[in-house]
């Protein structure tokens, strides 16, 4: 049982939280390096990606930021950003690698952001929009911070899919359901529905203003 | 009357306020068309430009985010972004349509941001840059996530009005005036000197370093 | 004696403190002059390279924002930008002119930041990581409002030298050392790492992701 700034979270959600922050540093890292940044600047970007998110949410809600009271998530994040930094000098890696671990990384900050702000009171649309914030921010400043357009906004599903799910949780709240199944019933609608969408190539609709 | 976070508005401020909230996600949605961002993308913009100033503004003064405990004006932003994607695919929609209500928006936004900030206290010189940010931190965040140079900082007079609007704010509650005089002066000033200043193309000086 | 929101900085502090706000103030103006952003945008670009860092960290920490209660920072910062901007249209100021004092801003950024964190009881990692955001932060708000690739992750050593210098400040600490030594210290380090990695051209090594 960890304590993370004011919930409980299970340890088993504590460490994939973890893992979430790792793969989030790598795709900082792999795009960072498109740019030719130095060793500095891939971790600063990975930590863009991988702590982000979470702390705009904290930020937001007006509670402790997730981070600076637990030194584990930076230290998860430097030591990933520079094992990729020097894998990635030797190894080909290609983002591909990274597109399923980051998809289980979506779903559970997504569930994890929605059910911090709800456990604050906020309404539900507030509290899914942070869901959707603690989910896709990291990669937004990411590539703020690459000068790119944030790919977030142009691909296949992703951000429309933790939305969906963040609002399918307070849904799954409505119902005689007991935790953790709100949670992993919301979180695999993401996590599958990414897997879709990146196999079958499904996006939304865009248009060009005249 | 409707109280937001703190400080109470009147009914007819709080209105115009989602008013203002509308206007600046359509000018978000039609920024982010020209990017060819898919729909999420352009309701995060739009929300962006939205309610990225006020938020800011109330992040610096360590106040409850205005629009986490409302969620009235996370559904204005969504619904007039949703509207503005739909109709501008039938339709062209020229900027332009856009620029009048914008400058309500700017004049309201500010005079708002300058009011609240001095009611916690700050120094003048702090609360006018507060009503600045309020005014102006929503477009520069639109343009920032579009990857476009911020037109905040290049066109005809917007800014500065913004800033000019609340430092006389501050000058007219020196003088003996009940409200809402002081806030309908300074007001009508930014909303008066914007039009002026797109009718003639007013601008302020630039400079390329040598 | 100079009380800034919450921990007691000493006279030479401050006004060292206020020379760093000038220093970051110019260098924003200079950057946003080759944009040919407006005198408005340039006073926004150098006030958020003047303030943006230590704003993060105030954010980040759940502290008053340093600048909100006192404003002779932005009194520092504008003057500054309005001095720069109009000496810059009549005499070439070569950016080089501000890489010393920028030096020393770094240096005394990253000191104060990462012993205010290190007062509200953060572990050191996040304390010296919060140095670096203050040192470094406000450099990449100035990039990124200038639809810029940061520098900072770019070129000769600058943030590494910061973080190393948060990291030995801490050890100092350590030591039997008494106030103002370890500071000294690590500032020193800081501020001469800088000019010999600006005299030799010392930088990270760089990797092109494959």
């Amino acid at each position: 049982m960890s304590v993370t700034t004011g919930i409980v979270l299970g340890a088993a959600t504590y460490w994939i939280t973890q893992t979430a922050v790792a793969v989030s540093a790598a795709s900082g890292v792999l795009e960072a390096g498109r740019k030719r940044f130095d060793l500095f600047g891939m971790v600063i970007v990975g930590l863009a990606a991988a702590i982000g998110g979470g702390s705009v949410r904290d930020l937001l809600l007006d509670r402790p930021v997730f981070w600076v009271q637990d030194q584990t998530y930076l230290i998860v994040a430097i030591v990933t950003a520079l094992l990729i930094f020097f894998l990635a000098r030797r190894i080909p890696l290609p983002p591909r690698l990274f597109l399923v671990p980051d998809a289980l990384g979506l779903a559970l900050y997504t569930v994890v952001g929605t059910k911090v702000a709800l456990a604050m009171g906020t309404p539900g649309l507030v509290a899914s929009f942070m869901g959707v914030i603690t989910g896709v921010v990291g990669g937004i400043l990411r590539d703020v911070l690459c000068n790119e357009e944030p790919v977030v906004f142009q691909g296949t599903l992703y951000a429309t899919l933790a939305w969906g799910g963040a609002l399918a949780l307070i849904g799954f709240y409505l119902l005689p359901l007991s935790t953790p199944w709100p949670e992993l019933l919301a979180g695999g609608l993401i996590f599958l529905g990414r897997l879709v969408a990146m196999r079958w190539q499904i996006g939304l609709p865009k248009f060009h203003a005249r």
